[in-house]
C-alpha cells in the first residue's frame, strides 16, 4: 500500500535481483526505513528482533533468507543448515515453518546448481500467492461494506472498528481485516476507521494507525475501553478484525481483548467479521476456548511502554504502581456464536463446521 | 487506609486546628507527599489541578476550603464569594455543589461571629459521613465476598476484578468499590484484586494499584482487554467497580469500559456489581444510555502518557502514531440488566425502579 504517496510491499526483491528489501518495522510510528538484507544472518535477525512481523511476511521472509543462505552453499547439507537456522528466530510461528517446509522439499529434489533460481522463483509466489489470497478477502469484504454504504446517504462513510493490526505491515500486502477497507477506499466508499489502540503493545495506534493514516484512510485512534460505547451510540457499522487461529467450528484466536469487543458487537447488533487466509484455520482444534493455550507475555509490555518524547527522543516510561504485580495474556478466544461471519478467500463464510468443511473440503480430508 | 504502615485519610485536619491537609494525587504512583492548605485559594487551587479527586473528596475539600476563607471574612458577602470561588474550580461536579450549598444553607442564618466554627464542624461532619456511608457499602459488600469466600478451598482467594478507582484515594476513607475489598482483607478473608489499567488515564495502574499495595492487598495489574479472557477461564469471581452516576431504573454510568466488562461477566457468568453512595443516584434519569450525556475529553490523554523513566525523571510520551486523529468518550453506560447487584448503604439492592425506589423513598418523594 502507499507509504509517503509511493506503492510500497513490505518485502521485495532489490534492483539488482538478489538482494531483499524490507520496512523496518521496529522503528513505528516515528519513523519509516528500509532495510536491504543480503546474508542469512540478516534475514534470520530481520525475523529475531520482529523487523519484520506478522505470521504471512515471517514466511516470506525466510522464504528469501533460504535465497540468500543458497548464494553460498546449495548442497543438501547448506540447504538443511539454512532451514534450521531460520526456524530457529521463532519456532512457534506456523507460517515460518511452513514456508520453510515448502521450499526445503520442493528444493532437495532439485539438482544443487538449479536450487538458487528455483528457490528465489519459489518465494516470489509465495509472497504473489499471499497478495492474492488477502486480495480476495479484500474483493468479498469490500461487498459488505458496499452493502453497508448503500443504505447510508451519499458521502456519509461506512464506520468500520478493528482491533490491533492485521493490516498490510503484517502480510505481503493488503493485510488481510484492512484488504476490504484499502478496496473500499480505493474504490471511493467512503470509510472511516476505529482503531483501537491495543493494549499492552498498542499495535493498532502504532502500526494500524500508521498504515491507514499513509494510505489516506480516515480513522480515528481510541482506547480499547471507548468501542463499546461507540457501538451503544450507532458510531459503528460493523467490525472487521484478524484472527490467529481459527478452529475448525469457527471459534478464533486473536489478540487480547477482541471477545470483548464481539460481546459489544452481539449486544448492540453490530455485524462482527473475522477476516482470515484459510492457512490459519486450523482443522484438527474444535473448541478454542479449551482447546487452545494462550501465551502469557512478560508483564514489562504492561508496565512499561515506549514513545516519543516532546523533544523527539524515543523513551521508554513505567506507568503501574511500583511493586505491583501485573499479567499479560497476549490472545483470547472469541466464540464462533459471537461471529456474523469470516471472510476467507473463498468468500464470506458462517463461523460453523459445515461452512468452513464445504468451503475448504480438501483440508478436512488431510 | 495504610500508607507506608500508617493510617491515614485523603483529608484531614492539622494538629493546629485550623490547617487542612492532603495528599498530594498529581504525584501518583511515584511519589506520596502531603500538602498542608491554609488558604481558600490553596484550597480551590488543589481541586482546580486535581490534587484532589473523586466526588466526595472534591465535596470535603470545598467544605474545608470555605472555612478557611471564613478566617479572614465570615460576612454574607465573604461567604457567597468564597463559595462562588470553590464552585468555578468544577463547574460540572455534583457533589462539590452539594456539599457548598449545604454549607451556605446553614451557615447563612447563622450570626457572622459563630460561623466559623459552625464551618469547621460541618466540613467534619461531612468527611465522617462519607466515611460511614463507606463503611456501610463495605460491611454490606464484604457479605457478598464471604459468600464466594465460603465455597473455596481454606486459603484460596476470593478473584474480584475492578475498574478505574473508586478506592479510598477517591473519598475520604475506605472507598466505594474498594470498601467490601478492604473490609474482607482486614477480616482475614483472602482476596485478589484484578486491577484493570483504565486507560487513557490509567487510574487503575496509577491509583488503585498504588492504594491496595500501600494497604497490603495482593492484587494484579492487566490491560483493559484482559478481563474478558479471565473471566472465559474462571479467574474472575466477581466484578465490584463504582458509578458517577445511577439512574432510577439502575442504569450506571461509570468510566469507559465498564460496559464492556460487564458484558463479559454476563457471558461468562460472573456477578457484577457496583459499589455507590446513594448520593450518586439520579432519581430524574430513567435511561442512562438516552439521557446521560457523555463526556468527551482532549485527545492528548489517549495519544501522550506520563511515567517514569528508568533514570527516575517524570516523561510524558507521544503513543499514537502522528498525525492519527484520536477520539476520548470518557464514560460509558451499563445498563441495568447486566448489573447483579447494586451494593448501596442501605444494602444490597437489585438494579430497577422498585428496588431503590423501596431503599429511598426519600429521594423519590424529593
Amino acid at each position: 500500500m502507499n507509504v509517503n504517496g509511493r506503492k510500497y510491499r513490505t518485502i521485495w526483491l532489490a534492483d539488482d535481483g538478489w538482494g531483499v528489501e524490507i520496512i523496518d518495522q521496529t522503528r513505528f510510528p516515528h519513523a519509516f526505513e528500509t532495510i536491504r538484507l543480503e546474508t542469512l544472518e540478516q534475514a534470520a535477525h530481520a525475523i529475531r528482533i520482529m523487523q519484520v512481523r506478522g505470521a504471512p511476511l515471517i514466511g516470506a521472509t525466510a522464504a528469501y533468507g533460504l535465497c540468500l543462505a543458497l548464494r553460498n552453499d546449495t548442497s543438501d547439507m547448506g540447504l538443511m543448515t539454512a532451514c534450521g537456522a531460520l526456524l530457529d528466530t521463532r519456532p512457534t510461528a506456523v507460517n515460518l515453518r511452513w514456508a520453510l517446509d515448502l521450499m526445503r522439499k520442493t528444493l532437495l529434489p532439485v539438482p544443487p546448481e538449479q536450487r538458487l533460481a528455483r528457490a528465489y522463483g519459489m518465494a516470489e509466489r509465495i509472497c504473489d500467492e499471499d497478495v492474492a489470497i488477502n486480495m480476495a478477502i479484500g474483493t468479498h469484504g469490500a461487498k459488505l461494506i458496499s452493502e453497508v454504504a448503500a443504505r447510508k446517504r451519499p458521502g456519509e462513510p461506512v464506520n468500520i472498528l478493528t482491533h490491533c493490526n492485521a493490516g498490510w505491515l503484517a502480510t505481503v500486502d493488503w493485510g488481510t481485516a484492512t484488504a476490504p477497507i484499502y478496496m473500499s477506499h480505493d474504490a471511493g466508499t467512503p470509510v472511516h476507521v476505529w482503531v483501537d489502540e491495543t493494549r499492552p503493545r498498542n499495535q493498532g495506534a502504532f502500526l494500524t494507525a500508521w498504515e491507514l493514516g499513509q494510505h489516506g484512510v480516515p480513522h480515528t485512534v481510541v482506547a480499547d475501553n471507548a468501542g463499546g460505547h461507540l457501538m451503544q451510540h450507532g458510531e459503528v457499522d460493523m467490525v472487521i478484525v484478524g484472527t490467529d487461529r481459527t478452529t475448525a467450528e469457527g471459534d478464533v484466536c486473536n489478540k487480547i481483548g477482541t471477545y470483548l469487543k464481539a460481546l459489544a458487537a452481539k449486544d448492540c447488533g453490530v455485524p462482527f467479521y473475522v477476516a482470515l487466509p484459510s492457512p490459519t484455520i486450523d482443522f484438527t482444534l474444535s473448541n478454542g476456548l479449551r482447546e487452545i493455550p494462550i501465551e502469557e507475555r512478560i508483564g514489562d509490555e504492561v508496565s512499561h511502554i515506549t514513545g516519543l518524547t516532546a523533544g523527539g527522543r524515543i523513551e521508554t516510561i513505567e506507568i503501574v504502581a511500583p511493586g505491583s504485580d501485573v499479567a499479560n495474556p497476549a490472545f483470547d478466544v472469541t466464540p464462533a456464536r459471537l461471529v456474523t461471519g469470516l471472510i476467507t478467500e473463498r468468500g464470506v463464510l458462517s463461523a460453523d463446521r459445515q461452512s468452513l468443511a464445504a468451503a475448504f473440503p480438501e483440508r478436512v480430508a488431510g
